[in-house]
């Protein structure tokens, strides 16, 4: 078996959790926060087979990779129409890592 | 060494933070939540010499391992005294499992 | 790769989340309870190259390792000046594993 480490940022948290679900996927939620995401995130903890790895994987990246996203930037105080032009900017990304279960155990 | 990697329901932590303590088992305590278990949950870390590995897996089962429990269910509204059977439901669970650590340090 | 997993006092976990970044390293920062420190804690997961092990791990140890701390006992209800001699006490301390990580991704 293996063990996923997942770092998603905490706006693809819920999403994640309901893909993940919804492949009958079991995860162990942690709030963490800093490091390898600048903003907010949450970790992902999977216990799974050796042969789900990459499913696990597939659906992490779907939800959750790095996109770009148009934003339109809150306005100005004077509420000027003419500053609301939306900008790019880039949104999401996971780092993940897998390690060795020597054991599992469902008491 | 070992780590031993221990989800367990809110319900049983206290009583497995306790068993821990008497058995001099340190073990760090994080609040977790989804996923393994249905219900809120605590995961418990302990980093352990090998030979100690099963006797602390016999705690872990001992205090929190699936269990039948008699509940007398809520009253309904009408606080009709019938209605107050008491029923059988399954509490607690564990999931449980080790890795390896390579190198231990106590600064 | 590697992972290190340390834990650390509370009171220390800021200056090593700042001496981290200072040297560039990404560290996600857990808040913990109980078990290898008495006193609150918090662990840094910290997932690295090999050659680099060696440098975070003595970055945890400059930051947090135990040592003697002077300090002024608070004053009784009396206020009694004669009572507020320094003691000397122990603070900081850190619990420190490796793992090792086997695939490395972000997405
Ligand atoms: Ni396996
Ligand atoms: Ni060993
Ligand atoms: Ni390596």
């Amino acid at each position: 078996m293996k063990l996923i480490n997942a770092i998603v940022q905490d706006k693809d948290a819920t999403k994640l959790a309901n893909a993940l679900v919804k492949n009958k996927i079991q995860a162990t939620r942690l709030a963490t926060s800093g490091g390898f995401l600048r903003s907010g995130n949450t970790t992902f903890l999977v216990a799974i087979d050796d042969e789900r790895v990459q499913e696990v994987l597939d659906i992490i990246k779907s939800v959750s990779q790095k996109r770009k996203q148009f934003m339109v930037p809150p306005m100005g105080v004077e509420g000027e129409r003419a500053a609301a032009f939306p900008v790019e900017i880039e949104v999401g990304g996971a780092t993940v890592f897998t390690q060795t279960i020597d054991d599992f155990y469902q008491f």
